[in-house]
């Protein structure tokens, strides 16, 4: 491995901190987020890129615990068709790293408009979303100089954690809590098992990123942090959709990385779909998953015990380590990817 | 060419056929249709594979001209987690070719269970999803031999205008009237086009399919066609997405297939993305789009005019046609992609 440092290794390296600061900032507003939950019956994300795969692992988390439903929406609905949706009942959640993009507060003004109350969940103190929000649950991940978001999505992650709480879910906050200390563990270890993944992956050209249920979120992050800083062609997906159609697009030249909680109702599905993409002759890896899902694997990231609501926040950590270092030792620049800018306007 | 023919190049020549006995037996289903929505606000789809790329079609149609929001469900709350939640007010729109894919029956009994009333979309006629749905809309795509879905897809496109129809979609029903029609004259060209577009996808390894609004689910479809039977590396992206990252990944090596209505809210932007794609070196070829995408780009497919809500039910047949040729192209059996049956169970 070389090296040089960059940014996106500094601000990976921040985590703990920017969601500890996090926490602190977002546990009080729970009583406010259950107020406003009382006057609504569902959720509906409005997000896109990092912020979008967040949005996923917020709707597994409040409709598997707080018996909601809790969707995506389609910002171009507002912004292209400019249709009108009746929205009565519906808690509309805006996430977005800075706040000002347009398509993000276009659209959560639409829903404010549809009938919808809002939330904005930002990383921009003083942004548009905070200002116009019926509640701004802001982030404190500091200053985030590298394009690929890190610290500014496991923080939203944790916002998103701190809201199912607020809807009600039947969760423990203190396992929350304890979410710093486990990635201060995982950016604790040498890391041999980054760069043994990253030595397999240099001169690849595809792979498939997969993860169930919570965990899919951190597939698709994944994903998109393999395809923007290493221009790798990472197709993320279910598990259920890489079995209808994609599992064919796998072989020896196209590995997959898998990811899941350490336990949880979707570890043995995962195990089972590690045994599959082997047996079809492609090189499997894992973040996570245990030593059931070590066992399937080639090579294997192990992962502190977290509850697998908990999780997604740290099973992508790693995924940030092996898309800095795979960047790096493919001679590109991971903070300034081609074609690139911070606040994405669309 | 090769002049080999296959199972999934005559399914994708009985499409119009297909249509039309569609078309003739679920437009009088409106009234039903109708009926069922008033006792509900919103639209739910449980879907897999190509029937949930039919999904994001229905999603935009009825979001864009039935002022109702229509979201994506996530079938592993039901079946993963057993989740309970509140979906009182939701008709659940199940979609699946067979009718007998175990995760989508169930699903659609949990929302059921949960409080929503349901229409099951299948191809299946004598299925456990007709037994079970309160209205049953059976496509009449005849039987489907290739792995890769064509007409069971295009059928399950129309049934979903249909629906739109029955929800109070202020849209024309002769123009749906009009589709099988226009496919025809799609089907009836040399394709020459296409042809040149197979030519230039060999030896390819990765690609972007990009669309908008309701084209975005045609850019879905393609790339999963692309994937199960050429196992081409083809990300499927919004518009919005591929600008949020994945822009990155396009490359002298890494082409983007782009897909528009020839007229209509979206054709702008994907203009300005061909453009964009272009500067960036990487080649671009559209379906559709009319003569302003077809400036943009270096190979296109013209299309016949259709209204933008219906463009997708012909934009998908141009994508059927490169993939089943490129798969020969390359000496793949486009009926039988490697790891995949023709009833998917997850």
């Amino acid at each position: 491995m070389t090296t040089t440092t960059s940014f996106m290794r500094s601000e990976i390296a921040e985590q703990p901190d920017a969601l500890r600061a996090t926490l602190d900032t977002l546990l009080p507003l729970i009583p406010e987020i259950a107020a406003l939950g009382r006057q609504t019956r569902q959720v509906l994300f409005i997000a896109r890129g990092s912020s979008d795969n967040a949005a996923v692992y917020g709707s597994y988390l409040i409709q598997a615990h707080s018996g909601r439903l809790a969707t995506l929406a389609s910002p171009s609905i507002a912004t292209t068709y400019g249709a009108k949706v009746d929205l009565t009942g519906v808690l509309a959640v805006a996430i977005s790293q800075s706040g000002r993009t347009e398509e993000i507060v276009d659209t959560m003004a639409w829903a404010a408009d549809c009938g919808a109350r809002t939330i904005g969940i930002t990383n921009g103190a003083d942004s548009p979303l905070t200002r116009t929000a019926d509640i701004a649950m802001v982030t404190r991940a500091g200053g985030e100089h590298a394009v690929p978001a890190t610290k500014t999505y496991t923080t939203q992650l944790a916002a998103l954690a701190v809201l199912a709480l607020g809807l009600g879910a039947g969760l423990d906050r203190t396992e929350l809590e304890t979410v710093p200390d486990a990635i201060d563990r995982v950016l604790a270890r040498p890391g041999d098992e980054v760069d043994a993944i990253v030595e397999r992956l240099v001169g690849v050209q595809g792979a498939v990123v997969s993860g169930r249920g919570m965990a899919f979120s951190t597939a698709l992050e994944a994903a998109l942090k393999l395809k923007e800083a290493c221009y790798l062609h990472a197709m993320g997906l279910s598990y259920a959709d890489l079995l209808h159609g994609p599992i064919a697009v796998v072989d020896r030249a196209t590995p997959a990385l898998l990811t899941a909680a350490n336990s949880g109702p979707t570890l043995d599905g995962t195990v089972a779909l590690a045994e599959r993409v082997s047996a079809a002759g492609a090189p499997v890896y894992a973040v996570g998953g245990g030593s059931a899902l070590a066992g399937a694997c080639d090579l294997s990231v192990p992962m502190p015990d977290l509850p697998e609501w908990l999780a997604p926040i740290a099973l992508i950590v790693p995924a940030q380590q092996i898309t800095e270092r795979l960047a790096r030792s493919l001679g590109y620049d991971p903070d300034s990817p081609r074609g690139l800018g911070k606040v994405t306007q669309t």
